[in-house]
């Protein structure tokens, strides 16, 4: 950690500083510029909050050397993380791709999507049972019984299940869940990242509309700080001042992310914009810089969906991307 | 609701479309222009979802007219409210400044500061028990044993307390705070607001980062249409590419709101830059442009805060504060 | 064009309205709803100003229906517009590949690069002569010199050549170069359009950092209604709040444009993020997702780079890009 | 400069790299953590290059310790800055206020508009002659003749004039206008402000849409280091990811700048939001939070104006606001 003091600093009040820190068991190295003095602590700085060093009076500003993260952190787990949900691995060298209606709707609904996206190659099916809404006056999902309507379709097809959890009382209600999604509005709902870091569930951890990659990296900390060590990254759009969108896809935080953990990382083309015409391109991309899986919305009939429906491709939409994924997944040499 | 349809709508399926919303009691008026037909629609469309009809074949975009919020609408309800939290009121007209520490860390400390912010002229107490943090490796707060200490400053004191929730299970433990706190991150942890929206207990309902103004008041109608109707908004600064500061307070919002709401607006000059020494320059741009009040950290020995001690004014600093608030509120011709 | 009227608006202002619109030519359709009177225009709307029919009195919102932008227009141009820059072809069912070092530093510097960039394939090659630097005390390129060395490599090597201009007067010294770029800064330095719109000269138009892509295409109207043809857009990545990368690239502006527009789109990987590390993950991404092309910084001797040289690919990284590139070009069966 | 080496340096590098500075006259700190090795540079480091220095191979980060602005920066010059345009101070312990159209349309316009703003107590008249506009189709200005029609005005009137220049060839058409400003599009177009800096006129410079404070006040620097040392700023909202206002005013901007910098601060609380109901609450935010002045559209007939007319306050609006702002101009200790 460094310190940059203010130029008009105190002689004593800069060796009291460099004591304090001396009793605190850091050696320092001080160096005194033209214009200011500057202080390099050395040793186990993670415990110092950069908050508190940066009010110090005589303090101008503080850097960290070292990243904040450590479980997430690819410095100390060099080899790729591969997860594996209810089966079905992902991570580095795989592709995996999720598939599914925004919302669970009905019985008939669900089985019917999850029957066509196995067959045109997914994966894992995907379906919202507990929704998180901007109003309280749009539809919330059908909640145990949708997650009930989940695992029916599991049974049907042998196709792992993920959904999103909104409320830590929720846990044993997806026991049978193989991926509990952390959307967006929850990625620094740190009190549910806890109660997920106590199981070892694989959790689909997705980026917050305004959180950096730092922040995204620090909540798997939480979840992997308590003992769960299965954690998917997922980039589904940033928000910014463009409008065409409705969001705006960081196509580089998957490969940035990628060298920073040794965690999987896949990319959500559904919400990424919130247009059924660019899930495709936008999955092409994906797969060229490295991603380890796609997760995607298909409904059978988007125009009449519960929710979402400008985004989701139908089955047959749906189908045809798939047979261009994988030949996409093939070129890079993955396994889907 | 105005509905444009594709340039190259078929004459059928426009037709189709009309009967469907007639079917379901929708009265509409078509109108051919140019390039395009315009299907509006009269009748109660809060029903429907903007996403679903955009999703509809034939339509290219969607316009709303009415706005999606009712019960904070100032449409709905055109005198302001006055919220009473634990004795105080707060609102239109009123000017109220809550004060303390970041994090409770004692009793000594708590008790310190609640005297000497009362005396300066503080109407209540802030202070933090559960602390959201970026990092699993920051201290987290006293939890249950904090809000103790803050009910013991209340009992010395007299002042009413306020002081976030992170979890829905916390309720009951919040059973004796004044004013609940819902943080920038949890803004849109709905399962929290519905929570909330079950009691009467006043709630001070923060911005998110990346969260819109109508977004705010969506997440205020979640609180409201459970029962709840006595939310407080706070606007605290929101994410935008400028760093010098550490989020950029949207002033506007504050009379924005005020026009569509009739409740009332405070302001959080610390959090909003992160930095001590703007924290009285946007207080008094706070008064001036009709603020209901102020939330702002103070703590006895700021360089030792156990959290965001660089945004902190010390007990002196927060008394001079006070004397030049406390000469613009008159000048507003509001009570303090 | 749609106006959603005041709930207020008196009917004798309605119906005054209605003569004024009717009196300039328009045809009107007016719907009664529940809440609002709706009037919708019909007639070539394209010559009102949004924000003059906005301050209407009894106007709350306007909707246009029409896209602002007609000779950029996919719309009214179907067919992709190939550019021919010095014999160079750039369009759809190409991919070219411009290189070079952000600034011409010698002659010795260009040639090199140029000879080196031209044999691992790039088609043409790029220089900064004129430097657009936020400070005024760092490097502001060779100027008249700068392009001179260009112009010496292109007499070398045969690649055509393409420069940054900041002054409309210095359009005569660009009457060699093959095209003209337009920075980011200058994306709506509507005198220097217009001064490019009198010639035949191809403009490589650069995103601006906050620039929506309406206002792209708008720019592109600038330089096309003045009557030349010959505009490509290039994504370099916008300004979010994200700071691990120095911008955030915008990938679905890509296809999103392509379908709006008919001109060529080519990408900008190396400012993207100012990082060296993602440039070839971005290009991936770029050519998957449908770009015409990649625009690349390229240094014999990076750490000398006189600026940007930390985004600097050096001769060999770029060659090992290119044979990466030119397998994925071809995969998408576009000539090279 | 402090250079932070990357984890895996090999001590040779190092060595090498140390006395590469020892050579260039820098003197060098070295200090070897746990993890890092830091080198602090002493010396006059504002000759070198930070991305340069970044992309040295064996360097991971860089931090300048000192700012890199100068004739700017408050450091350099303590007193406060008092401008004189056309006679009237602007500056520290004044508050002056520009008023006027956003375009100049006609004699009678502006001459009515000048004697009406004059009387409400506007010290100067600001009028568009030359437009930038996001469209070609729009209206651009009367151009020379606007300036005209402007000089008119200050003849019958007194006040001097503000009107913004786009085209680097025009400054001897501006010879007779007091302060020429340069538009938020054009804040990074650098030989329009190195042409700027040729003169001694003064510059009211506004901030760009996605410029930081630090950018803004670099190209100040660009007008200064040519020698004209009249530079006035100007906040005026940025963009952001809120879309209920046109722009976000950057209020913490002011006391900021005011921080850093000599020079005066100014607000444009009509470009702000371009919401006329909200140009009132901005001033006095404005005034309140220490802003040297205002610049404020107003029109004679905003429903017609041909641009920006819903932001624009008619005659008797601008009257009643001036009365509002006097009052509490005077509250502030300052003369208008």
């Amino acid at each position: 950690m460094i310190l940059v003091l203010k130029q008009n600093a105190q002689q004593d009040k800069i060796n009291k500083l460099i004591e304090d820190f001396h009793s605190k068991g850091f050696a320092t190295n001080v160096s005194s510029g033209t214009s200011h003095t500057i202080i390099g602590l050395i040793g186990d700085t993670s415990k110092l909050n950069v908050d508190i060093v940066s009010s110090i009076e005589i303090v101008e500003t503080v850097k960290r050397v070292s990243e904040p993260f450590k479980a997430v952190n690819r410095k100390m787990h060099p080899e790729d993380t591969i997860i594996d949900a209810g089966g079905v691995k992902i991570g580095e060298g795989l592709f995996s791709v999720i598939a599914g209606p925004c919302s669970v709707e009905s019985e008939e609904q669900v089985i019917r999507i999850a029957e066509s996206v196995k067959k045109s190659g997914a994966k894992l099916l995907r379906g919202g049972a507990f929704k998180p809404r901007t109003s309280p006056y749009a539809f919330q999902g059908l909640h145990a019984d949708g997650l009930k309507l989940l695992l029916e379709a599991k049974k049907v097809t042998g196709l792992p299940i993920v959904s999103e959890i909104m409320n830590l009382n929720h846990i044993d209600l997806f026991a049978d869940v193989d991926i509990v999604q952390v959307g967006a509005r929850n990625m620094q709902n740190f009190d549910l990242l806890k109660q997920l870091g106590q199981s070892d569930k694989p959790v689909l951890l997705k980026r917050g509309l305004a959180n950096t990659i730092e922040e995204l990296l620090m909540s798997a900390e939480y979840i992997m700080s308590g003992g769960n060590q299965n954690v998917i990254f997922c980039e589904r759009g940033i928000r910014t001042f463009e409008t065409a969108t409705r969001n705006t896809l960081d196509i580089s935080a998957i490969p940035l992310i990628k060298q920073l953990s040794h965690l999987p990382v896949i990319v959500d083309p559904s919400h990424a914009t919130g247009m059924r015409d660019l899930v495709q391109p936008l999955s092409r991309a994906a797969v060229a810089i490295g991603a380890d899986g796609l997760i995607i919305e298909v409904h059978n009939d988007p125009a009449n969906a519960l929710c979402d429906g400008p985004q989701s491709l139908d089955l047959e939409q749906f189908d045809n991307a798939m047979k261009d994924i994988t030949r996409r997944v093939e070129f890079e040499n993955k396994i889907m």
